[in-house]
Formats: structure tokens, sequence, C-alpha cells
């Protein structure tokens, strides 16, 4: 991605949230927009403002109308509210080497040493608020200078993207639960958990674009590739990931029994006593490095890594051809550039 | 409030959450929207609804248009959203004496028995997701057939109402820590917390009837006095109320300690023994039924219950006079009704 529109989107934020707090006069209020501002700048890629901006420079073939940063915006509030909930619900304590924002909190409230302490219910407290925040936030930086149809266009696939984003959780919440997943269900639920806002982003710098249906339409496609593409590299990475590369455990998922691409066809393509034992095995609490060793050589032996690296080759080269059809449409740089993505998620190592 | 209104409202709440639970084939995600839908139907009095629409009314003079009753539901999913959060933060598990939404999921978790049961952390996670979902389904519910431009403001004043609401339960849950509140903190934390909601339904009701500027000043005069007076009444409740008539435990807010105009007057006000037994038990844990009696003979003594009632008073008269302000502008009927709100919240008792 584009270092130079990295600087810009973090710029904007900035701002946006210093316009915001300068009002403030309460001394705690205050601080809890500050730890929102640093925990929004803490870190993250933006890949999803990066995908309205280029959708909509692309689109219109204005590389210098700098009123599409505000917006873009949105959807890394919405991103972000996302993940500050998530961590939450999976009792993560530290989001991109940083402390995840709930956990900021629970740290205040010891450090305040506040009598009848219950740290980690403040934290989660706070988490929960910071959350709504961010995702009003984003709605804020949508009303912006574009005419009001096309914020009510932006607005409609702001709403789509969380209700997607919400089915996806769920049905996700609900896999660890049931005894088996078809590959159908899984591809359901990556299209709602990581498609879907892909494919909004790029939907809401088109629609700012004033941009065909058809070029949605192909946006669409891209989207809905790049994110099966990504979800079953992040499949890939979590079960045979460098732990100094990715900067997650080793082989997290099969700790953590979940039933990612991996694993469920494996279970199809295994011999019967390898899927009984992955079956026993996977998310098995204290499960041994020579178990741990097996599984991984099942998912290998049995074809499944084939499969699943067939399937990211198979969803990238449909990404990229939808790019290609957009060739006269879309400019050739923000092309390029969303390209890019497709490519360097296919090599990425974290 | 009119019977008649309520059930419309309820109708298009129905209506609302139905067509969008119709696409749904998971049968947890379904299991999900079901919910949601008997929890916004378990209860409530739609007072932010009916304010929506008795602005939009009583302004445009039009008794009869259909259009306003989509919109007018997005402050009852705000609030239910609040609602839903605060019941996970304050560890309530009961709301309008049916199951908390989040406390209906650990129920569901309960009940199918699941190994490793974690029921609470389960509840609480459905619990931050379904108040998200609500704070979308009400943005939602904004994108009706109004034109773009008045959709906008609506939107505005949604996220404005949100920011102060959340505002506003920062403040009080600072109040929980600081030692001393002065009476304009008080006064602040209400008009965020309390009154904002009040306000921005009329405003939003005021946005889509194109109303002047004069009017929507009348209208948050009316407001901000009206929260007031809710609030200091709900505080007096709190101390004095009939646990039968309320639902709510006895002398709640003496047994949490929680901050109120009653407290903060009678800090001021009564003798220094008094005083200092005030400070040493209010919110203590275990307190007798003696102690709260001397409490509240201290809160009635030292002149705290007259202050308080005068306040909602003066209060009162302020919102009915910002009323009457709107003769010729406002329709009598809708005046009346938001008159009516305020005389039914002096004489409440619960």
């Amino acid at each position: 991605m584009l270092r130079a529109e990295v600087v810009k989107i973090d710029a904007t934020i900035t701002r946006f949230l210093e316009s915001r707090a300068r009002a403030v006069e309460d001394p705690f209020v205050r601080h809890y927009h500050d730890t929102m501002k640093q925990y929004m700048l803490a870190g993250g890629k933006r890949m999803r403002p990066f995908l309205v901006i280029q959708a909509f420079k692309g689109l219109t073939g204005d590389n210098g109308y700098e009123g599409i940063y505000q917006p873009s915006i949105s959807v890394e509030f919405l991103h972000n509210a996302s993940l500050i909930h998530d961590d939450i619900i999976d009792r993560d304590d530290m989001r991109r080497g940083t402390p995840a924002f709930h956990f900021r909190f629970k740290r205040y409230y010891e450090d305040a040493g506040y009598e009848h302490a219950d740290a980690g219910h403040f934290g989660t407290t706070m988490g929960i608020l910071g959350g709504d925040s961010a995702f009003f936030l984003g709605m804020e930086a949508l009303l912006c200078t574009f005419p009001s149809s096309l914020i009510k266009e932006a607005m409609a696939l702001y709403t789509q993207a969380f209700h997607e984003i919400c089915d996806g959780v769920l049905m996700e919440m609900n896999f660890v639960q049931i005894r088996t997943v078809s590959e159908a269900q899984y591809m359901k639920m990556v299209s709602l958990k990581t498609a879907a806002l892909i494919e909004k982003s790029l939907l809401i710098g088109a629609a700012f674009a004033r941009a065909s249906n058809s070029s949605r339409s192909a946006l669409s496609t891209y989207a809905r590739n790049l994110g099966i593409a990504f979800q079953v590299k992040d499949d890939i990475l979590g079960s045979f990931g460098d732990e100094k590369k990715t900067g997650k455990p080793s082989a997290g998922d099969i700790k953590d029994g979940k039933k990612t691409l991996l694993l469920l066809n494996a279970l199809e393509k295994a011999k019967k006593a390898d899927q009984d034992f992955l079956k026993s095995t996977v998310g098995k609490e204290g499960i041994s490095p020579a178990e741990i060793a097996r599984v991984r050589s099942i998912f290998s032996g049995s074809g499944a890594v084939a499969y699943c690296e067939g399937l990211i080759k198979k969803c990238s080269d449909a990404a990229v051809n939808a790019m290609d059809s957009l060739d006269c449409i879309m400019r050739q740089d923000q092309r390029a550039a969303l390209k890019g993505l497709v490519e360097s998620n296919i090599i990425r190592e974290k």
C-alpha cells in the first residue's frame, strides 16, 4: 500500500478526533477521548480507508480531490469498533503489539488504586463504550461535504457492512458449538465476517464517484475473492505461521480448535484414523508439540494445504480479473494498487 | 401518552425487524434476530419515538403523514442499545420485568448444556453484539423516504445524541470515584445522559418538519428542562419510592451510594454531624433499615427534598412555557401531549 496515502489517512484521523475532543471539559471524559486517539493511532494497516480512496480516485479519475479522506476513515472506525469489542469477547489483552482498548482502562483503574477494585469489569465497561463510540465516529465521518444523496447511499453501505460482519461473527461463534461445518457454511461466514467490509469500503468509494452498476459489480467480485483469499491465508498462517513473524502464538488455530478451512478439508480427505485423530486432538486442552506436528502433517498429507493454496490462487486470479475488467473505466494506478493487495496477500508471512 | 401512537410505533418496530430478518438462513443468526424482536417488544414506553412524531406532526400541521413512523423508531433503537449495554455494565439481569438481552443468551447457553460452559461470558458477548446491532438498526431506520438533505440532518442529530449520552455515562461513572460532585457537574451530567436524547428526538422530528431555528430552540429548552425534571424525580424515587410501585429495591440509590441531587444538596445544607453521617453511611455495605431511615430524615430535614421538588417545579414550568411560546406555530394537540409528559412526570410514582 502506498505509504503517502497511509500518512494522509492517519493525519485525517488525528484531525477528526482532535476537532471532536476540543470541546470536552470533564477531565475523565477528556482522558477517554485521548485514549481513543492513542488507540486509533497505535497501529493498523489502514487497508479499508485505502480501498475507499482507491475506488474513488480510480473511478473519478481525480487523483487530487481531498474531500474523500474524511469519509474514507469511516470504515477504519467501523473496523476498530469491531476490534475493540472482539478483544473483550476473545479476552485478548493486546492488539497490534499494544494494549487492547479495554486493557488500557483496566490498567488505568489499577493504577488509580480505587477501593473495591473490580478493574476487569471497569475495563470491559470502557471497552463496550469505546467500541460504541468508534461506530458513531465512523458514522459521523461520513457526514461530509459530498451531496446528501451520496451520503445516504454511503450510510446504507456502512450499516450493511456492520450487519454482515455481525452475522458472520455470530456464525463463527456458533461453529464452536456445532459438530460439523460444511465448506458452504464456512464460505458464507467468511463472505460476511471478512469480505463484507472490504466490499463496502470499495462501494463507498464507488458511491461517492457515482460509479455505474457494472463497475460496482466488478468491485464486489474483487472484494469477495480477496476476502476469501485473505481469510484462507490467515487459516494457513494460524496453523503453520512462524510465531516470530505473525506475532501470534504458533499453531494458535490448532490449539484453539478453530474450524478453519484447513481442518474442514482435512476432515473430508484424510484417512479414517487421521480424521479421528483430528477430532480428538484439535482444540484439546494441553495439546503436545508432537500432537501439533501430527496435525500439521495430516493437514499437508491429506492435500488440505494444497487445496487451500489452490483456492487462494483461484480467488486471487478472479480478483485480478475483476480489476482487469475495469480497464478503460478505472485509472491504471488504482487498479494496480488493488491488484497489489491481492499479490501481497499471497506471499505474506504475517 | 396516546395509546394509539404507541400501538403504531410497536407495529412499525415489528414490521421493520421482520423485513430485516426475512433473508437470514443460518439458524443461530435467526435466533439472534428473533431474540432482538422479542426484547424490543417486551416493553418500553416509546417516549422517544413519540417525541419525534409529536414534533413532526405539531410543526407540519400534518396529522396523517405515515412516513414519520419509520424514522421515529430510530431513537427507540438507540435507547435500547444503550439499555442492552448498560445492563451488562450494571450487571442487571432484568429489564422491564423481563430478562435483560444478555441474560436471555446466558440462559440459552445454559439450556443448551454446552461443555466448558462459560454462560456468563457468552451472555456478555451476545449483549455486546446486541447493543451494537440496535445502534445500527436505529441508523437504518433513518434511511427513509424523506429527502436526503433532511436525512443527513437527522443522522447528525442521531450521532450527537449518542456522543452526549456516552459523555454523560462517563461523567456519572467517574462520580463514583471523585469525592465531591458540584451541582453544576451534576446538571451537566444530566443534560448529557438524560436530556440529550429527549432533545434530539424532538429535533429529529423538527428536522423532518423543516422547522425554523426558533421553533427548534424552544424544543431544546423544553427538552433540557424536562430531562432535568425527569432525572431529579428519579432521584427522589430512588431514595423515597415505594418498592411495590417502582419495581426497584427500596432506597436503592442510598444503598448504592449514588451521587443524586438529593445527596449533593443535603451534603451542602445539613448540619456538620449529619453531613458526616451521610458521608460514612450512604453506599455503605450492609446499611441497616435504621440508618436508611436517618438518611431519609436528613434528606427531608435539611431541605434537600424541598429543594429538589422546587427544582422539578421550576423546570416543569420552564418546559411548559417553552411549549406555550410555540402557540400558533405548533398544533395545539401536540403541544398538549408534550405538556402532558411534563405533568405526568411531576406526579409519577414509578
